[in-house]
């Protein structure tokens, strides 16, 4: 039995989740079928719409179905990027992005005339709002994570909103990471008005909350200028072609809402099991370090850098004693390189290669924290002498 | 208890695809992540890869899988379109092809800078291959369906693709309505040789074939140039970025599998039930006229010219006796067009208002057949009758 503490990677299907999805196949059609079948597909779809609006604190029309979070914040980037309607090239964009934001935004730059604005962070992963506002005027759009899905680190949503509405400028919100664990209010952060700038699009996933894979929203003001990166049958307002997936949006809705119903109760408990993950640790391996905001973090995320030794080398030990951690972002695992978001917190490359990410979700319990703070301080001696020997023979 | 004859928009998941979807979430993890759980969902999303590989007559490594089709489609277009290594601009695009296709070569002309070359169809639907391959050359790419979505011609593949190839262009095929109902192989159709051009990507689409709406895939070959449509992570050859589907690749092949070793015997099946179908209708109706390639088309599609009755107005008639039916392509079901592939076929503007698709699948029976030839008679005459008064009313 795997002690999974990766739930930021992918996060276990609600039954909620399946059984919504189960369901949705007693009704058979394509919601865009203008016959009674196609009706009835299409009054589920809009009935999770509906409550995807709710939890997401937007109207239901704002609410775009997408594949996952990655087609999502590639919608509101290159959408975004697309149908600026002034000759605005700049892009401001926080370090320690998502890879989703992070290639998209490499690919504008390196093909559509983009020019990066960064905005560094500060040392617990902060974009700092003064910096953040120094570079949006004149720009084109702007983008920034939510909560940072390797360290944890919860930004000052409202704080990035507003200033890009003063600015003018059109911003996207990625909160993949955050739904389900911090309060995701597009209307909160949006503020009231009918501008196409301040805080127009917010991307979401459905897996990271117990939903599917595969699932995803973009929330798009109805403000919004936006040019739809899947062209096709016209749905969704012409945002995003493609037959709709009604079985999957009601699956989201269903994990989403349960999320929501347990979010306040949830997110202490699982504070409570971090931070005795993280007391354990730093007691058992004083070296060790906390990374990211200890304050304003993700309540599930406990993000550890372990001098010398190699993230990957612990994780593979760990994975030994059957456990299941994270190095970074799982989009990057496979990729042996530093953690870039480690890099922006001001560490050195060494560092960035020494991290752990341990992720909690719904189905974490003590002894997975036990299992951990028994199994780490050997990996932990093993993992310093493998890096020892290594640097010897080398 | 619905008489279901839209399986071309959407079709019932088989019980193989529904298994094969819960049993993956048995396993939990990305399968990007690098630890045991992760790398045990990889081997499930690369078993279901490899079996639709070999529904699909193409290797594994060139099974993108994506979204559905109309994803694929967008990313096959465009993807073809932004790594042209010339500075060709013409695309070649046959009449009558899927919204999918069509706004997205729009979308490329408006804004990309592409410059269609169209083909006409014949009567029955066909691209006839000496008028594709005269408006070939010095393209950028090509584009067919395999089988039209509405009037179900199927066309020569292997030919558009030879012709591609002797042309040196890129070819996009759409497999979506084609899969499951003819042999659907990429490398016989592509022929050999190592060339970025010929058949170089086909699209296909899970739901199509009994798996999960959401789920489709890109045949992108190994010797094709091609940009991603979605930036991120880096998965499938840095082609698709985003999260894979494990549950739903494995349903998607789940459900290929089952429907291509069913595929002969299923056709001829369902091609008995067209023939009863179309056969009745034209006794029953004698003004009624079968569109598209008598021979040549999918075995359980039954397109229909019901001369001087709205389709519309039939189409809700029988909805009302419980039948579904569809005038055209879900997609644009609920847009009030005449059907752009009917007037491709020559056809005047009325006859493309006058259109009903039948389409049947695996759950298709005599008993459905035999209820709408009851009851379409007397539809037919009441649609001509309210055809005739709101003539006469304006």
């Amino acid at each position: 039995m795997t002690v999974y503490l990766d739930h930021a990677a992918t996060t276990p299907l609600r039954p909620e989740a399946r059984d919504a999805w189960l369901a949705a196949h007693e009704v058979l059609g394509n919601p865009s079928s203008i016959h009674g079948a196609g009706q009835s597909a299409r009054r589920l779809l809009e009935d999770a719409r509906e409550r995807l609006a709710e939890v997401l604190g937007c109207q239901p029309i704002e609410v775009v179905l997408t594949s996952g979070g990655t087609e999502a914040t590639n919608l509101a980037l290159k959408g975004l990027w697309w149908s600026r309607s002034d000759s605005a090239e700049a892009l401001v964009l926080p370090d320690g992005e998502h890879h989703a934001t992070l290639d998209t935004v490499g690919w504008l730059t390196a093909h559509a005339g983009a020019a990066v604005r960064p905005v560094g962070l500060d040392a617990l992963g902060r974009i700092p709002i003064d910096d953040f506002s120094a570079v949006l005027s004149g720009s084109a759009l702007a983008t920034a994570l939510v909560a940072n899905n390797e360290v944890g680190t919860v930004q000052d949503a409202a704080g990035l909103a507003h200033a890009s509405a003063e600015a003018g400028v059109p911003l996207h919100l990625d909160a993949v990471s955050a739904l389900g664990h911090i309060d995701v209010d597009f209307a909160a952060w949006r503020g009231a008005g009918s501008s196409s700038s301040g805080l127009v699009a917010l991307s979401v996933s459905a897996h990271k909350v117990g939903g599917p894979v595969g699932v995803g929203a973009a929330v798009v003001s109805r403000h919004a200028r936006m040019t739809p990166l899947l062209h096709g049958g016209g749905q969704q307002r012409g945002l995003r072609a493609g037959t709709q997936d009604v079985a999957g949006a009601a699956a989201f809705a269903a994990a989403a809402t349960a999320a929501e119903a347990q979010r306040e109760r949830e997110a202490a408990r699982l504070r409570a099991l971090q931070e005795r993950l993280v007391h354990g640790i730093l007691t058992s391996i004083p070296m060790a370090r906390l990374l990211g905001d200890p304050e304003d973090r993700l309540p599930g995320n406990a993000h550890i850098l372990f001098p010398d030794a190699a993230g990957e080398t612990l994780l593979f030990l760990l994975d030994m004693a059957g456990i299941a951690v994270s190095t970074g972002s799982a989009c990057q695992a496979g990729v042996l390189e530093p953690s870039h978001v480690v890099l922006a917190l001001g560490l050195d490359d060494r560092a960035a290669r020494s991290v752990l990410r341990f992720s909690l979700g719904h189905t974490s319990t003590e002894a997975d924290i036990e299992a951990v703070l028994a199994a780490l301080p050997l990996a932990y001696e093993r993992a310093v002498a493998s890096g020892a020997r290594s640097a010897s023979a080398s």
